[in-house]
């Protein structure tokens, strides 16, 4: 599918705040940039790091007052598919470098404790992509999308007791059981196409077989309806906008739409 | 100072453990690797991972049954210097890229939680190294080094309330102060002069200036007699093995001795 | 002081909704209750549960839809007097036997953790009154009164950490330093004259001598112009309400004045 | 049955530890003692304080140096059965005053938590006996008695993650779901028939009907094999000892046998 999207954040900051700031859809195989446009409101010096081998791209600046930071961009990520039950999952060894970090516990995906439970409930199954499905069959069917009932703090191991939680909980509570059955997983914020209310939304993505699949636990999402912007260990890595002090935030709005195609016309 | 290591590591694996092991020492600018060996018993095949933009070399390898590990190397690392109170602390938009990961909370460094007590207590100090420094003073005075009181599961938070702990709890501690004030620091694991019970010690270090600086809140190991092995958020990342499941240590011993220069013989 | 409390409370319960309200004032020897008046409107069955030994005295009922919970009472509580520095400590054995239960940890008093802490920081001064209030005197120098940073999980452990919190947290700070000095000490939930803004207050109190002294760690009201209510380990014993399923608040309003004596005039 | 019990506790205390003892058989009706006998060796003065409500009898004393405590006793207990499916749930305002501490979280059962799950998962069940049987059933089934996983700090959420425990953690799973269900339930020590290896036990009771009924999570001994001792919110209460600094033990051991009936012979 080919998207547009667009996010618009209006901040103040008290003078000389920094920020990283990560609102760029990723440079990932998956999806392709078609254009895109940064623009800040007032100007601001800005540091844009490299993607990175993940493919998350992030910038830097020093803002002072009110700062309006609008990214737009269409993308096309018409090759992701989802992941096949039969993708096998892979041995330590055979991992790309890369993948290792993803298969240990992170601050919210506290994975060495769900060992005992992820293999009584999903030791049965078929390794790799059935396996991470029944995960993912597992989450929709036992946890419950309310907003309100987490927050900042939350960890996997408490969205696996409140049975409930939002899309970064979701995600949050399937990397911990995947990286308990030793699949990697990490943390992907992404915009996404029909997600009501629109939002920044938080999926994740496994590795099996060649390669990182992406998937959405909450189902808020077509598969193909995802741009993925950050990439992390789990949510702590992956926020929008990250500061070295309070700010405040005073509208911030986010569309996904799908590309109408003008060589089409 | 010129240090010979040696860590000799006998464990008994399950068939088909997958292992990662981070013995080697660092390849870090304020390290050289004069000469090194690895020697695995009975032999297997292991993935030598290569250094990452940290320095980290880990490899991988499967295993099965009782086997043994061992690292020697000699290792100059005369160039390293303790921290000088006026090397000053970096603006985010200044900072390497690699930097920026070591800025905010993980899982056993929760800095976010941190941030008042840090500013009360250390705010006055002029900031870079000296402020570092006050740190480092401020855990020497109200933290007393106990074996037995944490474990793995011991965050700098309850490390800061109960007032004791070993090597790891004393690291997370400064880290979690450091990132609390906006300065990035990560855990290393290292061979340690000196250290007495021999064995792996667990120091960090603070992107301060231009580079890197290595600190030990114990001061149990000077600061040239140590060598960087693994680098990492916190000690979660530097584990000397991380394996799929569990194992059992038979014997574990760590040698680190003054090399004697053959050439002034 | 003679005080003049009443608090008006109006909820919306789901139909048959079980509650405990704890808004009466204790019967304990250091208040006088002399004049008080319950509405409850529409008109329900209550079980009146009768003051235990610590004085709490306790309704139950359950309630369908709107309900207003009106409290009125007049209350001489002349004869408090604060804590004098040379009140002993008691030995275990001498306690009276319903102190015991305030010796050790509850949910948001963990005192086993601050041994070390509180004998380090308080361990010198004279145990008794001295040092009680010198554990005031600490919370005062290093807690900012800050609402919205707790929420109704922060322990004592977390507020430490946090250096910022309200009158509850304040409170299980106290309460679990003196225990962890083997001091009994216990929640006690209050109304207080010129509170700002006026509402249901958190204190604690402390065994000592041959009785129970009230303390304010916030300092927001005067000893005398307390009214105890509830008593228990911590703030879970003593909520104004607790219901066996969520219900809604409309409105709350607390009001304390001082009595104008009718004798006087 | 009748149940000779005997346990025989010897430590090293620091001069002038201050200890709560709780190894008698608790004054309940469901349990008659015969006979009994407390020797410490070397004699020491104790405060034998009173069977509160509960029927929890303990004793209090300063120790200094080795110490022996030894309790033995002949108990019947030959009333007690296990608890009917058809006993109902109460309504709060039908139970007793004693039962209400009973109904909301403590230190080590967080039962607010479990609401949503319990519910989820027992919602469907007649409420009453049917009810806590079916958590006993679940715990049964998704838990594993396994020693060294859990120690003193391990709360039910955890034990609900970790899938593992000992008695203590069974019953803090049971105790928590059973409030979360509204249904009183608290913690009992006692003294267990066949348990192997033989130790104190923890068990727990819930109340319905007119009164409280012992379970065992673990189904490690006979219901008519029980000898209640302590009794609290949790185990945090129910302690054999409680001391207010550290102390050693240097042999501990518990002996539970049928009582031959010498009016048989």
């Amino acid at each position: 599918m080919k998207l547009k999207v667009r996010s618009d954040l209006l901040f103040d900051f008290p003078a000389g705040t920094e920020a990283i700031v990560s609102v760029q859809a990723a440079a990932s195989p998956d999806q392709k940039i078609i254009s895109e446009s940064l623009t800040i409101t007032p100007n601001a010096r800005i540091v844009q790091d490299k993607a990175d081998e993940r493919g998350e791209r992030r910038f830097r600046a020093a803002f002072s007052g009110e700062t309006r930071i609008v990214y737009e961009a269409v993308i096309d990520n018409g090759l992701r598919i989802s992941i096949p039950p039969d993708v096998p999952q892979r041995a330590w060894c055979d991992l790309p470098q890369e993948a290792l970090l993803y298969l240990t516990s992170s601050r919210y995906c506290p994975s060495d404790k769900f060992v005992a439970f992820a293999n009584r409930e999903f030791g049965a199954i078929a390794n790799g992509g059935a396996r991470v499905r029944a995960v993912l069959d597992w989450i929709h069917e036992h946890v419950d999308y309310v907003p309100g009932v987490s927050n900042s703090e939350t960890t996997a191991e408490r969205t696996f007791v409140d049975r409930a939680g939002v899309c970064r909980d979701f995600s949050h509570l399937g990397i911990t059981l995947c990286r308990a059955l030793n699949i990697p997983a990490r943390a992907v914020s992404a915009y996404a196409f029909q997600l009501d209310p629109p939002d920044f939304h938080a999926v994740f993505e496994v590795y099996l077989g060649g390669g990182w699949w992406l998937v959405d636990p909450t189902r808020l999402a077509p598969i193909d309806g995802l741009v993925r912007v950050g990439i992390g260990r789990d949510a702590a890595d992956i926020a929008f906008l990250t500061t070295n002090g309070p700010c405040r935030s005073i509208e911030q709005s986010v569309v996904v739409e799908q590309a109408v195609d003008a060589m089409a016309a």
